[in-house]
């Protein structure tokens, strides 16, 4: 039975990690760490909880916290993870960390996107980019695994094959995103009340959103260089769940065909990313709940450019559950262990 | 491995059936019926079951069904399965019915609120209404059990204990009802239109919804006597979840303390009703994909009423993870067996 | 051309006194109140007002206001408006607030379900409760116009004529509102962010919300006595929009059709109450944006109990549209001058 | 006065054209047509316009409408105007054709994308494209108007400046388009059934979406050569509203303050669409209801492409007020009559 801490229990990610690890058969929760409910019921927080969590929170000790647990997941704002995490704990336990701090391989992109300085780079070089379904075999050995951004996440799996078979020209690709609310966190700010949100579509962070550099790293090395895109990502007023409609030029003559099957050779084998039938576009009300990723593709001739497209639930592929998909992968477990829930619809 | 079949797998409730058996680890599906899709492959009416689900729609044949099947749910209109069901049906397998068609004991109550005829008065008396917290035992045992009604479920389990222990004057009651979509079903009407729902909320089949003498003869079996109340259901744009706010006046002197302890003392034993500490309203989101029912009480020393709450799942303890829990009965698994699902929020 | 100032502008209320007054060719607004927001553009706290208002907001200096307004409205916290009014600002000008401070004649019941100290109990008795259908004359002639809170808004219209008439027994009533989510304001408060009104319904303040007193009051001069009452809210996942369904025991024998010749008798006269059709419910979505009231009783002749439903936009009729029909009155304008916007829907 | 009749006005778009027009001070409603509810009161299908509209639904024809009506607005299916309009009808009267049968100046472009044969092509000719901020004169002495689609009305005015003034490579314009659900019309399909739309978020008619060529031919007009393009339309949970997010490659050296002096250039002296101040995206909830269309841009120096954005009401500049526009125009009227509703928030 693994052991495992959460830091930053109390935010949505963090209160997915405890749905989900409530269910995995091999893993229990030992610490529910929350800097702001110290002393307070975990269930008195998240009341779905009640009944199911007797715990209380605790405070984000992360070296104590290491004595007990095989596994951490920090589920915290940037830069945290990044100031607690020392050699001591790793070697003790093993750390998922769901913020950005060792996402990106160059510190002055991560601190110049970020606007923080980072306070451990002597561990972004062991870290592993923890999407499992491309770095799979290093997540296996990995002590620190830095679980991808929600984004980033639909939008690589979505678009990867076809920059990875140089089918498409990588600096023509343009992202635009769309993400439920829970997106944005718990905190209580303004821009996330309901009457802000409901009933409305707007772009935000256009040119400058953090998750472009790390899509930007990502798809990279599938070109084999430095590519450049444009991510714009849009709040919808909805819960959960995350869409991109990614644009691309093609490089090269293919017909669609070809196209989807170079999709169904990546995937098919993939529990977790299902490629859609022809002409079915991926919608995110039909992932909802689960760790699925639905990726399709059209190929437009008039215009000679692919439009590539993926739905996932953000707080699962895009967060908990590809965290613990990872943790499955880091303690030898079958990967899709405590993550085959069916999706939920309506 | 009980053999499941399922008369009407295309409706939201015949869905979350197969969302929910999909995960039981003791029953497997073995006929998908839907009399408007067959020979479709259920994956493309519900591509959230896509790469879950290889099979095609069949029809509603129920004598061809109770060859193969160990159980048939029927999630269908109010009226087919008493106009299908059989001895020869009943002696081959057991039946556990979605629809109103046994719920109610009186032949004349039935036919007056549903406006149709019976087809099979003959089953109504062994037919065992599957609440499953009140009638546990009966369940059992039972071929034929009538699960009950969404909107029965929650106003039943909230108002249940003070009606037993004659706390309250049953004809008082007043419940006052709110219900997600889902509860509407999926058929192609106007009145179902996101555009007509959202953004709204009315009540309908004010004095005369369907549910009302079904509440009623099961607090009446509490009461000792004819119940007479008042149920007015409304509609509410979301997707899931039903809230009940039922009010009684006090049929004689108790303390919120009384009160409280004797929901305790019904439901603590209960893994599926959860009583709220003190000042805690239910809240539908707390219970949402799960077969939680969360109850509460609260005393108006002002007007020496009491107002009862409940919220539940629609879809799950209102309808196919309550059948799940009455098939888990009939067939001597663990009553929780597959609906342990922990609710999903946000 | 009446010269308004509004104290609050930038809350819900506040913004929505705005749109209307922007399009009331006898009004125009001089001074846009906001303590939080002292020296912002206006424009950049509502952008739907951006080209539309280039004014900058301004403190809640009350007196320097009196000066300049020939109407303050005060759409702030209780509290606020009492602490800051004065004989000679109201020898000045004429004040509408929004709030609860002056609505009810008792300090006591003031002071004791608000939990304030009423600062200046003085005007309590000169104040106007501007429910305009019932207090018409009276408004004409005021200084101080209370106006209603939203809830007991709809809720006494609904009732009025059954308590004025005699047909109901008042201490019988109960009151079951539910309402969108503007009617919890514009603060950054965690239970009001998306996440946690999306998808859900819940009951709040049962047994202890402000309104109650206040609708108490009101129908208990209806009645000639005082009443006791039960009024429980509900948050619904919308904007805007209050839904009342109360009941009530009839006091004597009487015919739907007859209830129903009350109610016109009471409201066919009335520009902004509408008595709908036999067996149509009340629905939000029917009124948003306007300044009526849709109203519909049904009789229960098998509990004896009347079912009472009454609609409106808690932002117009519940708040800024109700304060501006008292503005037209205090000022002799055709009361429904500004205030005939069709009804938006969907 | 001008008598205005309605084909179709119980779709949305119809309903919205009676809302304003019962608002504008010079034109009356002389004919609600509605082939689905012929002979049925105006007020029982939509309910908002009880006591507002006494009005019986008639049957669409043209030719008995043209006797008694100024002006024609067609809010019907594609195909039904090109169906009906006749020589004597545009003798008698003029026509606002809120389809898509006079948009397309091309028939065969018509007839291939619409999978329809055109009835009239004779007019085709002689129609002017009411996007009355570029085609105004045209506008004020036409017979008969193409009222523009929503998308393209949102897309081309976001669009325009940059193509006119041949900033931006044309054919690299991609056109990610977000709408309300009313834009999918008032038809009882599943596919647009509360709990299918709700918690969801799809692209639809990806690469085949009618609105594509309109948009080409209008952006071509402006760029002097064929053009084009990519267009992907997004379905969203709420009622109104069209966001446009486009990208495009820049043809020339500028700054962003060179873009904004163009758009400012353009729009400045336009009531109708807003320039938002820098950094500012539009939104949906802050058009809503009125007639506005908000749009800004911005350049990323990182891949020298801009993103032009635009917001408005699908059913008021994208469908209805637009019309009205037109017909202010057509009469010699102040074009913002009975157009200046502020937007309401939220």
């Amino acid at each position: 039975m693994i052991k495992a801490g959460i830091i930053g229990s109390t935010g949505y990610a963090g209160n997915e990690l405890v749905r989900l690890l409530l269910q995995h058969k091999e893993a229990k929760i030992v610490w529910y760490g929350s800097r702001s409910y110290i002393g307070e019921e975990y269930a008195s927080v998240y009341r779905n909880m009640f009944r199911l969590v007797d715990e209380t929170c605790l405070d984000d000790n992360m070296e104590a916290l290491a004595e007990e647990a095989d596994v951490i997941f920090t589920a915290t704002p940037q830069g945290l993870c990044a100031s607690l995490v020392t050699e001591e704990i790793l070697k003790k336990t093993k750390i998922i960390d769901l913020s950005a701090d060792f996402r990106i391989k160059d510190v002055k992109t991560y601190e110049q996107w970020y606007g923080i300085e980072h306070k451990s780079p002597q561990f972004i070089g062991e870290a592993v980019y923890g999407l499992c379904e491309i770095n799979r075999e290093q997540v296996k050995h990995a002590r620190l695994v830095a679980n991808p951004g929600c984004y980033p996440t639909c939008s690589t799996l979505s678009i990867y094959p076809l920059v990875k078979e140089g089918i498409i020209d990588p600096n023509t690709i343009i992202i635009d995103a769309k993400s439920g609310t829970s997106g944005a966190g718990r905190g209580a700010k303004l821009q996330n009340l309901f009457c802000e949100v409901n009933e409305n579509i707007k772009a935000y962070g256009v040119t400058t959103h953090r998750h472009t550099p790390e899509i930007e790293e990502q798809l990279g090395y599938a070109a084999g260089c430095p590519v450049t895109l444009n991510f714009t990502p849009h709040l919808v007023p909805m819960n959960r769940g995350i869409l991109v409609t990614a644009y691309a030029s093609l490089a090269k003559d293919v017909t669609e065909q070809e196209i989807r099957a170079i999709y169904h050779n990546y995937y098919d084998s993939e529990t977790f990313v299902r490629v859609l039938n022809p002409g079915d576009c991926p919608e995110t009300r039909f992932v909802e709940g689960s760790n699925y990723v639905d990726v399709n593709v059209k190929l437009d001739s008039r215009t000679r450019r692919v439009i590539m497209m993926g739905a996932m639930d953000n707080l699962v592929k895009g967060a908990a559950g590809q965290a613990i998909q990872n943790m499955n992968l880091m303690f030898g477990l079958p990967e899709t262990m405590g993550l085959m829930q069916v999706p939920m619809f309506p």
